[in-house]
Formats: C-alpha cells, sequence, structure tokens
C-alpha cells in the first residue's frame, strides 16, 4: 500500500519535496462532469499560503496551482486529475549547519536512521509545504460534496482558547488567526507576536465541524468514519492528538451525561447533544461531525537546543530563518482538506456498496 | 478497500457478529517460521474476555481460539493463519425492544441508516465482541516483533488518574483494572462498584508504550506511523480520542519545553525527553511509542433515555442486561493488540523498502 | 496488499489448506438486503465438488458451505459474509514421498525456496481445493450481478475442439465435462477416460461469456476490466493463458478484420462483429464479454518423472492417488465464479465514481 | 483502489492525456540509495519513442523525461519519485469527426458509456501514449532488480512468426522491429510497409523474458506472480491475450509431455523444459520468467468502417492522421517495463514476508 498515497475509492498520491523544482497531487476517482478550474482551487491554496501576515512564515510562495490533466472543457473527465505547484521561493541558503545536525522535534534524525541518508534542504519531504498539495486535492473534494458545509478554525494557541460563547464564524476570515470569537483574535495578536519577536513558538488546537453531512456514510470496524478522520489529521505535519466529539472529555462523563437523547423530527431524528460528534459506530448520524486537531509547537526555534550530529557527536543547533511561530494557524486550511477529503471518499465508497 | 480489513503488509481482516455462531480474523502475510500454537495466544484472550470479575460483563465467552489454517508442525507457513472464536453464551433474549427503537451512543440508527436494516442482537457486527479477533490477530503479531514490548494500562476511570510517580508495571496484572499505580486500583474498586450498583457507565483512559522500537519503523506523509495508530485506536469501540507523546498537552508548550533534546549514547542518540511519544515526521525514532486512547463511558445505562423507534416515533430505552460499567478496562488488551498489529506491519514494511 | 484477498470494492480473502480442518471465504462489500441462503449457495458447490463421474478426482468431498456471519433473517446486512467449508475426505495417507521430492510442475520447489518449508499435505494452500472458496464466494456475487448471465464450458480437451457450429448451451450441463457440443462430450468421454487409465492427464481451454453486462463497467489503464479479468483466470490453479474476445487470434487479423463496426439499435449501438470481446479501453461495450482460459494438464500423473529431493539430490516421484485426468473440467465453475466476482466488484466501483 | 494505480508494495501512478500539456508517473515505494539520474531513464523512453523509423507513428515527441521528487544527490531517496513528460507535438488538429462519431474498436464510445463525455483529443487518458508513463516508471524498477536480465522481442507480426532457430538476441536492437532474427525483420519490412501504405495495421506477438529471477518470488493465490503479469501485460493498450511458459499450446500437452523435470545442479535446480514459464504454484522457480503478449492491430485505419454517432446515428469514420500500422512493435518497450514494475514489486513484497 502507498505511503504516499490516501484514500479508499477517491485517492490521491501526493509527490515532491519543499526545495524541489515542484510538488503535486494525483486525484484518482473524482467523478466525471464536475465542473473544475484553476481559479476553483486558489482560494484555499491563498488560505494556506505563507507569508500573508507577520504572523506566519515570511517565505513567499504563490502556490499557484496548474490542472495537468482530467479535465476538459471545464469539467472533470474521471480521469486522475494532477494538480502541480511550483517551488518558487527555493531562497539559496547555507544547508550545511542542518545537513550535519540533527534538528530534535523534526523528522531528520528518523529519515536518516530509515532511508540512510535525506534531503535535508527545508525538511525535504517532511516539510509542511507537502500539506499544499493535499489543500488542492481538499478543493476538488469539497466540489464532489456540495452539499456539505466544512468550517474549521483555531480554538485554542498555547493555553489561550476562545469563548464557546462568543464564537461566529463570520469572524473566522476577519482575523490572521481563523479565530471565531473576535476578542480572542484580539489577544493573540499580542501572543503570537512575543512568541515570533523571542524565536519562540506556539501550540494551538483546530476544530473543524462538517454540516449536512448525512446518516449512513463510514463503514465498520476498519473503514470506520471516525478512524479514517483520525488517521488523516495525525498525518498532518505537527498534529499530536485527534478527538472527535466530546473526545478525551467523555472519558470523564458518566453514561448519562454522554447520551445523546433523540425526538422525532422532520429529515430524520433531532439529536439533544452531540457528544459522539457526529458519528455512531464508525457511521455519521446526520449530526455535524466534529473532530478536534492538536498541534504541537514547531520544533524550529531561536534557542540553542541539545543534539547530536551526523557521526553521533554532541553539538547543539539552532534554527535560522523564516518559520511559522504557530504552525496550527497555516495548519487550519489543512485540516479543512483532509476533512474533505475523507468524507468525499466515504460519500462514493457509500455509494458503491448501498447504491 | 476493504472496511473490515486492516494493515498495510501484514493486513488482518475479521467477520462475524456478537450472537452468530462465531467470529474470526484472517490474518494474512504472517511470516513463515514462528512457532504458533492456540495455547500461545489464548493468554491474550483470556485478559480480555468477560466475566473475569465483578468490574466487568458477566456474559461468559471461553473465547477458546481454534487455529483453522496456515500453521504446520507447530509453525507458521506463509499462509493466511484463520482464527475463529465460538459464541457460546448467545443467551436466549428478548431482543424486541432493541429492534424497534434506537439506543442513542449505540450504532443502532446509523447501521440503520446506512444498510436499511441491521442484526441488532447484542449489537451484531457492531458489538464490541468483535475486539475478541483483533486481540487474536494481535497475539500473533506479538511474535512477529519479539523483540518490541507492548504495555497498556488504564491511567484514569471516570476523572480519577493515576498518580505517575506511583506507576509500577507489575501491578498491572495485580488488580482487575489494568491498572500500574496500587492505590489508584483501590480507589477504583468503589469508583466502578458505585457504577455498577447505579447502572451507570464510566470512561477512561487507556495508555499504551511500546518498548523496543527501533529508529525508522513508518514512512511519510500517509503512512505514518502515528495516523497508522491513530486510525487503528479510533477504530476501537468507544473510543473518542487519541494523542501521541505530549498530545493534547503539546499545544499547550512552548517551542523549548516540547522540545526532545538529544545526547550522544550507546546505540543511537539519547534523548532527554518523549514529548514526541517516540515518533517524528511518522518515523520511529527508537524512544518508547507512547499513546493514549480515550474510552467513553458505555452507552449502555440502566436509566432510561429519550429516542426515537424505528417508524421515528418517540419514546424511551433502558439498556437491560449484562454490560461493562467501564468499557476501557477490557478495552486495554484490545489498545495492546492494535499497538502490536500497526508495529508488526511496519516492521514488515520497512523491510520490503530499505532491507 | 493481502495476497490471499481479491477485488477493489467488492472484496474476498481466502483461507485454508486442502488437508486442514476447513477452508473458507469472508467476502466482504456485499450490498445489504440481498436474499441469501447457504442452498442459494450449494448448487454451485456441487457443479464443482470432486467425485461426480468417473472423469474426475475420487475425492469424495460435500463441499457443504456454512454461512457464519453477514447474514441476518435471510439478508445480508452489508458486514462480511464468512463462508465455511469443511474439509471431510481427509483420507490418512502416507505424504512422506511429497514431503521429500519435489514434483515437477507443482509447487512444491517454489514453496519451499519462498517460505523454507511447506505443509505438503495435499499441496497445501496450493491445491485447487481453494477454488471452492471461490465458487462459494462468487455464488454470493451473482447474487448481486442479477441482470448478468454467465456461462462458461470447456471448448477443448487435448486436441479435440468443440465445433462452434453445434454449440447449444442446453447440453453444458448434460455431460459430464460441460461441455455446449453434444458430438464433442461424447468423443471425450473415450479421451478422458484414456487419459485417466493411463495415469496420464489431459489440459482443456475454457470459455466463459457474460450476456447483458451493460456499457461502462471497466475503468482505464490499471482498473481495466479485460486487465482485472486477465489477472483472475491467471490466478487460477493450472491456468496458462488468457485471451479476451478474438486474443491471439486478433494478432493474425487485419485492422479491417479486426474491427467491430456499430449500427443504431434499440437500447444502444448493434455490433457487427465482437472481437473486442465485449470490452474497449478497458470498458465494457455492452456486448457479451468473452474470455478463454488454458488450463495445463495436472502434473499430477501415474509416469515416474525425474525430479530431485528436500536435500538436492536426484530422484524420481510418481504422484499415487486420486487425480483430476482433467483439471480444466472442474475448473469451469471457478472460471464462472470468477468472472461473476470481477464483475460485481466493477459494478460497484462504477457506481462509486459515477453514481 | 486506485485505477491508475499498480503495484502492490512498490506502486505507480500515471496520469495524463494524449493531448494535455504534460503526463507522467509517480512511483512510491521506491528503495533507498539508488543512483538515479534522467539519463539512466532516457533510453528506455527512446526506444519506446514514436517517430524513429518509416514502421511506425510519424508524430514526433522528444518524451524527455524530468524528475521532479525523490532523488537528492543523484540517489533516490524512498519518497515518491515524480516523473513528468512534456506533451511537445500536440498538432493542432481538426477533432471534429472524432468528437461525434465513435471509432469501431477505441475506447470512444466505452467512455461515453461510463462518464457521459470524454476527452476525445488524441484518445484522451485511453491514448497508447499513456504507456510513456510505464517505460519511464520501468526504468526505474530495472534499476531496482539490478540482477535480472530482461528481453522483450516480437516474435510475430501478422501471421509471420520467427524461426525460433534463428533467435539472436543481439539482432533485437539493430531493426527497427525489436526482432531477434534478422530474416524476419527483412521480411517485416515488407509487410510492415504495405500494410502502412494501404492505410491498414497488423496484430503482432511480443515475448519477454526475465532471466535471473530468484526462486521464491511471488505469492498464493491472489498474489501469484503470473497472475499479477497476466493482469500488467492485459492493461496494455490494444492487448488481448496473454500467455506463461507454454501457454494455450500446454492446453494441448499431455502430463507427461508438459513436465519440467528437474535435476540436481548447482546453485539450485537445473529444469530439463520450462513449460511453467518459470513460475509454479504462482512463485518463481529460478528458470527464465516467459510471458507471451498478443496485440492487435490498430483500429485506426484508413477504410471507412460503420460506425454511430454520439446521437446515435448511422454514420463511418475513417482514422486519418498519423498512426502506427502496427502497434505491437512500440510495445516492446512496455512489455519489458510492465515486466520489470511487477517483478521489482514482488521482491520488495517477498523481502516484507521472509525477510
Amino acid at each position: 500500500m502507498s505511503v504516499n498515497t490516501f484514500g479508499r475509492v477517491l485517492r490521491f498520491t501526493t509527490w515532491g519535496e519543499s526545495h524541489g523544482p515542484a510538488l503535486g497531487a494525483v486525484l484518482d476517482g473524482c467523478p466525471p462532469g464536475i465542473a473544475l478550474t484553476e481559479e476553483m482551487i486558489q482560494p484555499f491554496m491563498d488560505a494556506r499560503a505563507p507569508g500573508q501576515s507577520k504572523f506566519t512564515t515570511q517565505r513567499r510562495e504563490p502556490d499557484a496551482v496548474r490542472i495537468l490533466s482530467g479535465v476538459f472543457e471545464g469539467k472533470t473527465t474521471g480521469t486522475p486529475v494532477s494538480l502541480m505547484i511550483e517551488n518558487v521561493d527555493q531562497r539559496s541558503k547555507d544547508y550545511s549547519e542542518v545537513a550535519k545536525a540533527y534538528r530534535p522535534g523534526h523528522a531528520d534524525y528518523a529519515y536518516d536512521a530509515k532511508y540512510g541518508f535525506r534531503d535535508y534542504r527545508g525538511g525535504g519531504r517532511s516539510s509542511a509545504r507537502e500539506t499544499a498539495a493535499r489543500v488542492a486535492a481538499g478543493a476538488v473534494a469539497r466540489l464532489i460534496l456540495r452539499q456539505v458545509k466544512i468550517t474549521a478554525y483555531v480554538s485554542q494557541i498555547g493555553k489561550d482558547e476562545i469563548d464557546r460563547s462568543a464564537v461566529d464564524f463570520d469572524q473566522i476570515g476577519r482575523n490572521p488567526f481563523f479565530c471565531p470569537d473576535a476578542a480572542a483574535a484580539k489577544r493573540w495578536e499580542n501572543l503570537v507576536d512575543e512568541a515570533r519577536l523571542a524565536g519562540s513558538s506556539l501550540g494551538a488546537v483546530v476544530e473543524c465541524v462538517a454540516e449536512n453531512v448525512p446518516a449512513g456514510w463510514g463503514a465498520p470496524v476498519y473503514g470506520k468514519l471516525d478512524a479514517d478522520l483520525a488517521g488523516a489529521m495525525m498525518g498532518i505535519n505537527a498534529v499530536k492528538g485527534v478527538e472527535i466529539g466530546a473526545g478525551f472529555g467523555a472519558a470523564m462523563l458518566s453514561g448519562e451525561e454522554n447520551a445523546d437523547p433523540m425526538r422525532a423530527g422532520e429529515g430524520g431524528p433531532q439529536f439533544e447533544a452531540n457528544n459522539a460528534g457526529g458519528i455512531a459506530g464508525g457511521i455519521s448520524t446526520g449530526q455535524p461531525v466534529v473532530v478536534r486537531v492538536a498541534f504541537k509547537p514547531t520544533s524550529s526555534i531561536l534557542t540553542a537546543v541539545d543534539t547530536i550530529g551526523r557521526d553521533g557527536e554532541n553539538t547543539q543547533i539552532r534554527t535560522k530563518g523564516r518559520h511559522d511561530p504557530c504552525v496550527g494557524i497555516r495548519g487550519t486550511p489543512v485540516v479543512e482538506a483532509m476533512m474533505a477529503l475523507v468524507l468525499a471518499d466515504h460519500m462514493m465508497l457509500h455509494r458503491a456498496q448501498c447504491g
């Protein structure tokens, strides 16, 4: 099974390194006849793109997507959609330090242990730059899922959480943090800027809600919708935790508190709570699908950290150059993309079996 | 892709319902020449088996595993290992209530929404009884992984956590809770018994540590070891959250706090912390692999809960009969099994690519 | 990818050895709500079963199928259908010769080279007995494909071909050879009996026609309907060649001769020839799907053949015991089963992508 | 499962249409540390490239491969190798006729039946141009397989076969037909030229031999080496038949004639015949792996053929423009590529399971 491929029926394969000529995704299994242009993908790329505010890395990549195949006369043909993004800002930089020593928290040591050597320029294949390809593929998945509305937002930076009573989805696009709480966004300006100026970094939690998912998507046991979402989210760079619905909080509830009672309603049951996060037994219930994702602080910091060199000797390393003080922010469009890709895949898988 | 199959190179497929004649797993891709008998699997079955104490369901299933294929003269042949467990305690019971109304928190409504009808006897395919097949397959995976030591334990029941300074792995087998902290185990006796007597239920957190995993297992991007573990764990019945290493806690750390510095050591680097949980960039680092899994309280409670019937009408349902007051307890051997299956799969996948 | 699993969306996994306690298939992805009983599968088992005439092996296996899961109240539930067939006629036999020396043409040497040892009793996993599990799974696939009519027959035994002008499908069930030409069936009685009495064996060609396959099943490039059929058929024991439509004959035609001209017709085009065998570009055209499969003579013959022993020494071996003088005959229901499984899989895959 | 992806452990995905901007392959699972440059791939591209003699299509494509990822400092890194080939000779042409009517024997009608419409320019995704991507991927696979020698050649054009006693592999590169028999190559000049001048076309048979494949590659039942080869070869454009070893000829042999006796030899058994084509029970025996592939005559001919239009009306179509009079010729490097890809995949799969 291809380790650079994701999905069951709607499948995409990504390729490319941070500092190679380009990176891309090949999306296979896309239904035919869907209107698709580069312009329909670009806004999602722009949301993820670096350099949009002082709170994200200053690397400047236009992240312009080219569609190389699978579209004819503006519509998908049902054959593979090849999406390519050229790497533009490959600033010629001195990588000799990273080549020689392992940055703690990065994949440097693990890649060397696995493959014997690595492309050390900008993290190579382990760079979060790979997620640009996911966002491009996810933009197509959204077109397949037309009725589903997917919204991700940052709910916490460091220890500072949003006020859930103040959540307003209209706020998400109005601040550089994908924050649905205007007051929190205001506070985060200082918080993130301080980390940035100190050469430090912050973790974050991103939540994602998918509305209008019909009941019945998902599958038993090893094709559970929540299991596939968990794998999808944990596979995003810097993610260390995933929750569905009440998540770890559910471990502290009693059965009575955790119940999601149902009442008769039009067009299906009305649920009086959503601790399940819209999924029971691995299958959607018709409630909003709710996922929460923990991003660690980026490991690239200006403080020197103890490490070892390629020859095993003790040394220290500081990460110079342009970095995100809080990778969770730019992770938000990636979480949305993975949600879209998992849901579109399960929509089609459900159709295969149940017609 | 088969939704009842798990794995990449070492793959297993499970089948069977709670109240059918039997259930089983077919494990494919197992290396040849591994000594394997039914007796080597049975202790893991017994650890998961119901009816072992008053703190778990009183359903009595011997869960005796039969090996039907893939073993010759006591050794695996490299062909599929078929493992079958007969269902013995299919108490003839009145399921008419469950047939007519959906139990909130259970898969009843979702299965009906997907398939149009369901085998409602004991939860059918969505029953946690399916996990017996995983434990059987996991027991074989452990034999493939001989050098790796996998230990899972309950670290929290309800809101009551273990004292991490008191953790002693030798305690795990000495109490009915897989608890490594003797004092906590003592407290939990009352806690769980109260829930049991009240017909209520409790959530739990299970932690799992895999020691002696060499650096280099795992793969980039969509075959990440942590992503596969997250999918594996979230696919266990009643699980709502998964963390690797510092998990959601990492979201609250600074980059400096979250760093896992390295120092030169014999046989590879010595890490001064393990916030990463033994995985960086999706690939093992040689540190212990640490996973934490949140189990919700079982939805089967004696209190009547609002729900709807198959015809959409309002009604209420109480779950009668024998149930686990805290499913996380018996989930512990299942977490170990999934850890073993993911690791053995990645060991073999690594060997395929890197020799 | 599981090497004992077949299919893309409708997937089945088989397990079991010739002389183990049982063998079986787990069919996953089956649509829900299909009426299914053991009685509906059994006739296909009987067609493949040994011991039905003197022209096939005298091993006597009732090949009674048990459905262990996935069916409730007589209908498929959408969860895995586990089918088990017990091995009854495990005549206690002296396998010491086969254990020590490799039977040429059998898998003995290759299995030892791969796995280091093998289950030598009756061929173990490489026994054609495995095909019983395929026939059981195929019987379910036929129920999914209700409108499609699948017919396989023997068109040639040794060098003796049927007369195509005399083909009458009604004859197929009236002779022990699945022969659609009554005169050929008559001739084959002598032909096969002579081989049987001489302890020799004969090859055969089996043809299979699937009628009422709608245009549009199949997929480009690596999911071609003909490629999947070729893989499916070549994977049947003793098969050495597969043709679609005009097959190798097409290599001798000119472009003009090979054309399948179309004329306007009701319900789609009328084709004036079917050299394509119902598939163009890997996708069905609405014409009958036509496959031809070459079976080698069974390698089990009474004549001593030069071989080597497990320790590499020169020796000879004769295959004693009960064997098919012409394995192609009993291969006929297996070819039908594989046709049904490939078509049902592609029907569902098409539905996934194209709705 | 991705229908534009091939392989089990070493997997490649191709994308691109005949007249789009480019086409390509993403090869995943490639072992790290293999020396790889564009120059090492190009000779295989050139062998397949059109316009090399008057016996193949006059379309002129340089088929220059670019490596976009997965290689660092001249060696594979173990991450996806993205290979891209730009389409250069997209002669602006009038496709209005092909857009309106279905070319018999082409995929036109089937694609429309499946997807509702199609990219009709030059055959779109169903064009044999896709095979350029396979050849590029196959060139990498050969580097993985270093000890294996793969040789394909044309053994028959139309009804004219080579003389097997005159086969000399050194001749293959000395004529425009990949023909190992100098006299046959001479005859074919007239044969193919006549077809070309008449606007007709010819079928062909391509044989492929892989030497030095060790015993033990392959797998039981649904991962058989011969089954995977059959699927791989039948999936090449215009292929209608596949044989392993004696193939359809084996159907006419007796068990005695078909036996491949073994004698003790150095480094494994010496076989006295190779009717099995190097594979028994789906697993390699150490003998040369021998596959034979039948190509139909290309359906693009100058003679008008009856067909129907998109609206179902009767019409006729002639294929104008540049075409191969015998597609089997340029299919030869594609057969080699698919052989290499299947073998490298099974080498790695074997290593996964058996170490």
